[in-house]
């Protein structure tokens, strides 16, 4: 059995934002050498997500609008947790979009559909955080 | 190590309907020949989903009625990335109800809890679409 | 490849609970013997989550508030799940808040960033429930 890891490093400027990382995840996967397996990515975070969707600037304004929707960040005062901090709406979306994704390799690559793509999902941005890639297989 | 792939097909008749996979994926992890591993199923469709609860026509309902309230369908033009489509609301259900299940693979089973059952969900419908399957393990 | 199982039992006093379960899955890493590899934590009920957030109650209460505004518990009589049973909210409430997370392994140790960790989350308790935890790799 193989194994790899390697850890994507993001310092987004905006509070929320959304990076397309399939192609880094794709160069990890060649990388591995592994051709049959499975391929993790997740936030290591709790206040940032890894999903997939679609790469489309239309619906990710309508992530935006949506996830303000179920868990706005203001009144700030609306959350316990923000005593010392502002961000318990950044854990709450995050809840949403979720931590991680487990993909298939199949033949050396990433085996998805053909509108999938991996996205760092950034809840609380404006300062250096990170995503782990593991791979395992043979 | 082993590895196994299989595509299940769908072309529901409805924009939104469930359909449980259990025994595909069961019949899957058989023809793998694993007795040890984990198995990922996913929706190869953004719109799409795959999950585990329970086959209570009730409980189905009440899915239908929750994921209309957290993400309408209707109207359409509430959403940017309808400009040319209409499904937005389907990105936005699919994301809530996840991507994709990872089980366990023990004695040559899926380890799955007594009322634990595999849905794909589909909330774009009346067109050929597809999850994978893929078995990794010894 | 190695692999290991191991079920975590709860019977919590109340019907929504927060359970860390951080030292639990640490442990069954170490006695799996495994170096690289990837850790599955799985709810095997469907009213129940595993997920990843922070040990802080402040966002433990705001969680309660915030599941029981997207999927309130009462009326009952609002879900068609709840002829014999009265447990359809907690159903939805585990949708949102997932049914398990993938982790990676290495160095013979659970791979998580410095805040990540790892809750068992019951939504309908009062009664023995149970986690999974299964262990590939090497």
């Amino acid at each position: 059995m193989k194994s790899y890891r390697k850890e994507l490093w993001f310092e987004l400027p905006r509070r929320r934002q959304l990076v397309n990382v399939t192609r880094e995840v794709e160069a990890a996967v060649q990388a591995s050498g592994v051709r049959e397996g499975l391929c993790l990515v997740n936030a290591m975070h709790i206040t940032a997500s890894v999903f997939i969707n679609d790469d489309e600037s239309g619906l990710h304004h309508d992530f935006e609008v949506w996830l303000e929707k179920l868990a706005p960040e203001k009144p700030h005062s609306q959350y316990r947790h923000n005593g010392a901090e502002d961000n318990a709406d950044a854990h709450l979306k995050r809840t949403i979009m979720g931590r991680e994704v487990v993909m298939a390799i199949t033949e050396g690559a990433l085996d998805l559909g053909p509108w999938e793509q991996i996205f760092y999902g950034e809840f609380d941005g404006r300062r250096r955080k990170r995503a782990l890639v593991k791979i395992i297989g043979e």
